[in-house]
């Protein structure tokens, strides 16, 4: 899916994707080591540009945020022959408790009920989207036999 | 989702998933870059252990193969109030060409045709699964409004 050629979605069209959803995948690097790792997330409009807010227990995500790096996440979905995947690059932070409260006004929730738990934003650098067909010709090859 | 109480799948559970779906989402860093794409994979069993097969054309996930960095790899599924997701970490490989044929024996096609493409082998250093149960209190606090 690096064909240049794919057709590319405008910012309006990458963000009521991004609002649309609820789950999408993170993914971040800690020391040489690839993650990738479901989350769920809501677009903040609190703070002006839209950011995406997510929770997380203290673990590999958050010290991933610690350390600063930059991360990546994506949210895809599929419709019959036509899928779009929208992808945010930039860098996460660790909200403060003075910022944390911007999470209670948004449908975001840890999947899994943790008494703690931690904020964290993706401050956008870049926000791509494109759109595929899905051609799958091995399904007539099915279909065939 | 770091949180250790959720339960983790069996191996099998996770390979069930990752041969019933056909699209997953490639993490890798190239040079402190971190990238995340939707790929259409299929797992191969032509070689002994499982790996996973993906077609690409010249770009930077066949870059990030040649680096020979670490990749991880995720295919998730939600049905109702319940969540699956797995995670393959391992390293990527470009198959050369007396091998590429092993690609044509699986339902694996670039979404959007490309006359040259790729074939590139993950082969898993670990593979882990996780179940999750959707809690959506704020589609409560919806309703309730």
């Amino acid at each position: 899916m690096d064909d240049p050629t794919l057709p590319e979605m405008t910012q309006q069209e990458c963000w009521e994707l991004l609002r649309a959803r609820e789950l999408g995948r993170l993914a971040f690097t800690i020391v040489d080591e690839q993650h990738i790792t479901p989350i769920n997330y809501a677009v903040d409009d609190s703070g002006g540009d839209p950011t995406l807010l997510f929770r997380t227990a203290p673990g590999t995500k958050l010290l991933a945020v610690e350390l600063g790096h930059e991360v990546a996440f994506e949210v895809d979905d599929v419709a019959g022959e036509t899928a779009v995947s929208v992808v945010v690059r930039g860098r996460a932070r660790h909200l403060e408790e003075d910022e944390a409260h911007r999470a209670e006004q948004l449908p975001l929730r840890p999947w899994l009920g943790s008494p703690k738990y931690d904020v964290v934003e993706i401050v956008p650098t870049a926000v791509t989207g494109r759109r595929f067909e899905l051609s799958r010709p091995w399904l007539h090859l099915r279909l065939d036999r």
